[in-house]
C-alpha cells in the first residue's frame, strides 16, 4: 500500500496538534511543512528531520507545487484559509481546512465553486463533532431517545479571553467562537435552523467592548419546525473550558457533561472537593483531534465524502452573520434574510 | 402565649398542604376553613372536626366575619385572589396569598394600594425562595463566591400539562408557569430586570395552541447591569419536575441540580441507572411550602415585613406582561412599556 | 375511631424526637411521659402541657400503673431496656424499644420468652431499615437486579465519637455502633451470617483505647451461602456522618449514597465544591424514625407482627459478641460459638 | 542524541500495547522483537517491516545475542519472567519485565540478586501506579488532605473470569489479580503491610473451585501502624471492570471513582441512564500504559532508579503467599511469616 502524502500549512497550536496526530497514522506519510516562521527555530527543524519530513519552506506555494501531495492540511489563520484551499483544489489536492474558510459570505460561496468544480474533497475542521460526548448525544437523539427535540441546550465558555489583537481580526465573538455552537446546534438534531436573536454583552472586559465585539452572549435559534436551542457563551470562565449540551424532547432529556482532569471526591470538614473541567480545547478536544483527521484520511482511503463539508462552514457562517445582524438592529432575524 | 387565629380559604392540592403545615406549627390555631365543596366530603368534614376546627363554611365572607381572625391563607383560584384580599385587608387580618394577586396589571396595583392602606401584612407564595437548593444558590452568589453574576440559567418543565380547561383560565404559560421564574431570576441574584425577550412554541399538545397558548419556551432577560438570565420552560418533561438553576459570573459558577427519590446506583450490563427527579412540585417543595409559612409566622410574630411581598407580586406580572408582549410583536420589550 | 394510647420513657434526643412523631400522627394519642429529668425543665413541661399530656413522671412504674396505655415507648439508656419491656409485656402493653434489648446474652432470651408468653407485640428501633436509601437497595436486591448477593459493603462512620464516659458502658463499639450494621448486613439481602471476622484499632483517641474498646474497624461476615458482607467503621468522620451501602452480584451492582445537606456544585478557579453529608442520625434518619413508629403503629392497628422483632435483636447480638470474640481470639468465630 | 535500542518478547496483548507506545515515543527504536508465534502472522510481520524492526525471532536468546539492546521489555507468561530477566541482566541489558517476577519466592530472591550483581535497571509492570486517578488520590494523601490514613477500601473486579487453562497457571486469584492491590494498598499511603487475613469464595463459576482456586476474595491488610486496609475481588462484574480506591483518615476521606465511556445522562419516564464502565484494563490503563514505558524510559535516560522495583515485586508476592496461607489456615498470617 502506497502511504498518502500530506502538506500540512502553519505550525501553531492547531496546526502541532496536526502534525503529531498524521505522523501516527499508519497510512499517512508528511512530506512537506510550510510555516512562516518554522526555519526561526532549530530545535523544530530538527524534529521535523527526525521524522523524515524533507520540505520545510515558508511559502505554502513553493509546498503546493514542489510536492506531489495527495492532501493538505490547512491551520493558517483564517484571512489566507479562502486563497490556500483556492490554490490546493486547483491544483488537484484534497483538503482538511480549519473553520472557518472566510468571513465574508460571498467569498465563501466562490471558492466552495472552485471546490466544486476541481472535484477535490474538502473537510471543515470542526473538531467537536468527533468529540466522543457530543457524538454519544448526537446518536441517542437519533434513535429517538428523547423522542422529538424541542430544545437543545448549548454551554460553551473559553477558559480565558485572547489577546485584543486577536479578537479585532477574529470576525467577532459569533464568527469566531458560537460558529462552533451554530454548527452544534446543527449537528445534534439534524435539523436546520431558520431564525437568530442573539443578545450580547460585555462582561468580562471592557478593552473588548472597546474593539466593538461583546465577551457574554445567549443566542436563541429557532429550528425549521418551531423548536429552539439556547445557547450560552463567555469568553472567561474562571474554572475553565465549559462545554456542554442538553437535548430535551418529547420522550426524556439527555446531557453531556465536561471533562473532568480526574474522579476525586475529596471529603474535608469543609466540604466536598472534585477536579476542574479539563482546561481548554487542546485538552477537551485531543482525541478529537485524531478521530477527525482519521475521518478525514478514511474519506480519501475509501473515496467517499467528508462528514463535515464547505456547505457545513457556509451555514454556520450564515447564522453566525444573521447574529450579528440580530445585535445590530435588536430583532430576530431569519437566516433567509442572509 | 396566645396562639395566632389562622382561617384558610380553598383546600384544593395547595391549600391541603398549607392547612397541614399550620396543623403541625406550635404557635397557630386553624379556626376557620373556607371552600367550595367542603361540605361534600364527609371525611374530610370528620378530619377537620377531629383538629377542632369549629367553623367549616363555603362562604369566605362568612369566615372573614364570624371569627376573629389574626390571618388568612388563600389558596382558590387566581380570579378570585384580589377579592379576598381586599376584604381580607379591610378586616385588618394579614394574608398569605397564592400567587398571582391578578392578571390584571392595574387591578393589582388597586389591590396593593388597599393593603397598604390597611396596614396589614401581605405575603405572596412564592414557594421556590424556600426551596434549600435555590437558597444555597442565592446564598452563595450573594456572599460572592461567582463573583459578580454574568448569566442566570433557570430549567423549569412540569412533568405534565395541565387540563385545557386550566390553561384556558391560567393567563398563559408566563403568567402561570414562568412567572415563578421571573421571581427566581431577581431573587436568585438581587437585580432588577429591563427588558425582556420570549420566544414560544406548541410542540407538546396541540391543543393549547389552539387555546392561544403556548407549551415551550425560551426566555432571555436582560438586567439593569446588562447581564442576563435565560429561562427554558416546557409544560411536559416525562422524567419528572426538573428545576434548576445556574449562576454564572465573574469568579465561577454554581449550579443547583434536581431533588431525587433516592441516590440509588445501578450497575448491570445495560448501563448504570439511576433515580429519577421527584415528580412534581408536591414533593419537590414540600420542604419549602413548610418554611415559607414558618416565614410568614415570624412575620406575624416579630412585626417584620414579609420576604416576598406584593411589589414582588406585581413585578412578575410585570415581567411576564413583557414576555407576552415580546412574542406578540415579536421583539425585545422593555419593563418599563408595559 | 379510639385513637392508640401511648406512653413514652425516656426523653433523651430519640426520644424527643418519637415523641414529636407520635404527635403527629392522628390516629395516636399521647397520654403519658416518664423521665428522670423532666420535670426539671419548666419548658419542656409546659410544652407537655400545651399538648395535652396530662401524665409527666419521673417513674416508669408510675406511668405504666397509672394509664390505660395500648402501648409504650422506650428510649432509656440499655441497661434499664430488659426490666421496662419485662414490665410493659406483664402489663399487657405492646412495646417499640430502642436497641439493644441487653447486652447480656441470656438475658435478653429471658425477656423474649417474657415477651413471648404475654403475647404482646415488640417492635425493636433498627432505624435503619426505614430509610429510603436502604430500603431501595434492600427492594433492588430482592427484585433480583444484581442477581445472587455475592458481596455485601457497608461503609458506617460516625462524625464524631461519644464521650468516654458513654463508651464506657456502651457495649463497645460492635454492640454499639456497629450492630446497626449487622441487622443491615442481614435485612439488604435477607440471609444468614454464619462466621465472622473482626480487626479492630485505636486510631481516633487513645482514650478510647484505655477504656477497654476500639474506634475504628474491619469486620468480615459470612453469610449461609458463603457470599460475605465486609463492614467498616470510624468513631470520627470529620466530613460528617457515612453511611453507604454497596451490594454486588451475579448480574451487576447497587449502591446507595449519603444524604447531602442540598445538591450544589460551586465551580471556581480552586476547584468544584459541594455540599457535606447529613451531620448525623439525627438529620440522616429524620425521615427513617417517623416510618419506624408509623409501621409500628401500622401493626398494632391492623394486628400483624412487627418487621423488626425481638430475634432481629437477639441475631445482631449474637453476631456482635462473636465479633467481640474474634477480636479478643485473634481468629474467625462462628456464630454457633456464642 | 542516539535513540535507546529496544527489544520486546511476547506480543500477546499486553506486548502489542507495549510495542505500539514504543513505537511512537521519540527517543526509542525498537530494533527486535521475539515471540513464539510471530512467524505464523504475515499481518504481523509485515508491519513490523513496516516499522523498521528488522530482527523477529522466535527466540530470546536469539534476540539478545543478535543485537546491541539498551534495553528489554518482557511480555511473556509468568513462568519465563525469571530466566529472561537474569539472561538479560547478564547481558547488562535493562529491563522492564511484567508482574510477576515469578510465583516462588526463593526463586525471586535469586534473581533479584542477579539483577543487582548486573547493576542494570529492573522495572516491573504494576500500571495501575501510573494511572491518573490513583496518582491522584496518592498524592491528595501524601499532602496530607485526609490527614493520618486509618482505612484504605480497594475495589478491584474483572468483567469476565479467564479461562480455567489459564486459572490454572495463574497462581491463583492473589498471585495473579490482588496482587495489584496488594501493590496498591502499599503505594497508596505509603505504609507496609505486616499482617493478612483472607476470605475466599468459589460464587462466579465452580469450575474455578475445582481447580483449587476462588473467585470472590475479601482481603484485610493490616498496616505496621495498625490502620487496615480491605481489599474486594471479584472475578466477574458483569457491568465491567470496577477500580476504585478510597482512602480514610483523620481529616477527612478521598475516593477515585471508575473511568466510564462517556458523561452522558438520559433522562426518560423509565429512569435515568449513564453510560458503563470502561470494559477492562485495556481500555482503562491505556494511559498508565504509556506512561508506565515514558516512566522506564526516563530512568534509562536520567540514569535514575525505577520508581517500581524489584523488591516491590517481591514484598507484592509476600503479602500474596500470606493471603494463600491465610485462606488454607483460616487465620490471619503476618507477613514475617512468609
Amino acid at each position: 500500500m502506497t502511504k498518502i502524502k500530506f502538506g500540512i500549512v502553519g505550525l501553531g497550536r492547531i496546526g502541532m496538534i496536526h502534525l503529531d496526530n498524521l505522523l501516527q497514522m499508519g497510512e499517512v506519510e508528511v512530506v512537506a511543512v510550510a510555516d512562516l516562521t518554522v526555519l526561526d527555530s532549530p530545535r523544530l527543524l530538527k524534529r521535523l528531520a527526525l521524522q523524515g519530513i524533507d520540505l520545510v519552506t515558508t511559502s505554502y506555494e513553493t509546498m503546493i507545487n514542489s510536492k506531489t501531495l495527495d492532501a493538505v492540511v490547512i491551520c493558517t489563520p483564517t484571512d489566507s484559509h479562502a486563497n490556500y484551499v483556492e490554490i490546493a483544489a486547483k491544483a488537484g489536492i484534497h483538503i482538511f481546512c480549519e473553520k472557518p474558510l472566510d468571513l465574508n459570505l460571498s467569498r465563501v460561496v466562490e471558492v466552495l465553486s472552485v471546490v466544486k468544480d476541481s472535484g477535490v474533497k474538502l473537510m471543515l475542521g470542526f473538531n467537536r463533532r468527533f468529540d466522543k460526548e457530543f457524538i454519544k448525544i448526537h446518536d441517542l437523539v437519533e434513535e429517538g431517545e428523547v423522542g422529538t427535540p424541542h430544545l437543545v441546550k448549548i454551554t460553551s465558555r473559553d477558559p480565558k479571553a485572547p489577546s485584543i489583537s486577536y479578537i479585532k481580526k477574529s470576525g467577532g465573538l459569533f464568527l469566531d467562537m458560537t460558529i462552533h455552537d451554530f454548527d452544534m446546534a446543527r449537528y445534534i438534531v439534524g435539523k436546520e435552523v431558520t431564525e437568530v436573536y442573539a443578545k450580547g454583552a460585555v462582561l468580562v472586559d471592557e478593552k473588548i467592548g472597546e474593539v466593538g465585539d461583546i465577551d457574554t452572549a445567549v443566542v436563541i435559534l429557532t429550528y425549521e419546525d418551531q423548536s429552539m436551542a439556547v445557547i450560552d457563551n463567555s469568553r472567561e470562565a474562571k474554572y475553565g473550558y465549559d462545554q456542554r449540551i442538553e437535548v430535551f424532547g418529547s420522550k426524556g432529556m439527555v446531557q453531556s457533561n465536561n471533562n473532568f482532569h480526574d474522579s476525586h471526591r475529596l471529603y474535608t470538614v469543609s466540604g466536598v472537593e472534585t477536579s476542574l473541567p479539563l482546561h481548554f480545547f487542546l485538552e477537551r478536544y485531543a482525541e478529537a483531534y485524531k478521530k477527525e483527521l482519521q475521518a478525514f484520511l478514511s474519506c480519501l482511503i475509501n473515496g467517499v465524502s467528508p462528514p463535515v463539508n464547505g456547505q457545513d462552514g457556509l451555514i454556520s457562517l450564515k447564522i453566525g452573520l444573521a447574529a450579528l445582524k440580530s445585535i445590530k438592529e435588536d430583532r430576530p432575524v431569519r437566516i433567509d434574510e442572509i
